[in-house]
């Protein structure tokens, strides 16, 4: 998925501001849903962020145009892993590892059941 | 109320992103209800932006303290009007005008009943 | 130019947070810009909003995709206006009218001159 | 460090936007700064964020007033580790690990000198 950086991502050191990199990952994790006509909102709920690590490599600036890849690393029972990395011009300039629980509308966890395991794997 | 610029609200060009001066006045109105123990969502309803007006006048960077004073114009049957505006050390340098209609959680427009009008007006 | 509305443009009312809808249209203004090779920060200056008008006609919600449609009404001896229109499913949904003005790295307004105006005319 | 949650913190899950828990501890960090009549840009550069682990324990909602509480682990030779803890009502919702890395205006590393070491020590 390709993401143009526009002025609202910057900030005033003239780079992206650091967080806006999840939002361009989040962008990436939803639009594989909406891509296939799915919403990430979905049956009795949602996948929510539960633990992140995150390196910042390098910066990117207005106007830069990146690429955010997806590798799913497991399903587990109540949550999934992926990998996120975000390259500017094949340079790896930002990698995400996150732990995404599936969620009630409530909040609560929930198992994610063989038919949202198998869609999961099948969408990344 | 009064409103530190942080890093997130500026943008690349050194200065606060333009929208974000909206954002500060939507902070304003919200606190108005949260100071006094009730929330912006209430009742059936809420209230949403149905038109605005606004002049940039002067920006603020990094680290400026803002002040958002708001003064309420009019309470129409189904909206109402408020002007805003935002100082900095005394120099106004953005102004509001702001037309809030009152919609169900639908999205339906709403009469204003005579207590949410009286509440309005205690508020504001 | 197309855009789809993802979980951070939204907020906990469901739908799309009315200032986001400016920044939509920023990015369409910026977009201009780099699809052509350009940036918006150019020669001696960047353009700012000065003064907005804006109608909220209906709503977006996550998942939609957008339509951000510009019309440049007059570019003047130190700002231009444009109107900025968004679609969704070939309704209008918001409007902007926006003056923007030209203006110095340190924020002063400067002339646009014949070749900045005509630039302005060849991409809007 | 206090701060109110409003509505352009919130998406359509009815939450805080996951990657807005870093701006709030961005906030907190820049804060320690101001309260002090510092800036967070200072000298030959400022700090940017290398490498994080966060985990979201808690979600908070629109009206929430939820604290910020800063923990500094170790200055290094060209950056310092802080921990940032996000509290709701006495309750830890969101704890991040940050690694802060010092950079000169262009972005390239640089050491921190035992006068900004003494600066962070005092501060944090």
């Amino acid at each position: 998925m390709k993401i143009r950086v526009y002025y609202e991502d910057t900030d005033a050191g003239g780079i992206v501001y650091h967080s806006n990199y999840l939002n361009f990952c989040e962008r990436a994790r939803s639009e594989v849903f909406f891509r296939h006509g799915l919403s990430p909102v979905f049956g009795g709920g949602q996948f929510v962020a539960r633990k992140i690590e995150a390196d910042f490599i390098l910066s990117a600036k207005l106007g830069d145009t990146l690429e955010v890849v997806n590798e799913l690393l497991e399903v587990k029972g109540a949550s999934f892993l992926l990998v996120q990395r975000i390259f500017k011009e094949q340079k790896m300039i930002f990698e995400l590892r996150i732990m995404l629980a599936y969620v009630t509308f409530e909040g609560k966890p929930q198992k994610i059941t063989p038919d949202i395991k198998r869609l999961i794997e099948s969408l990344f």
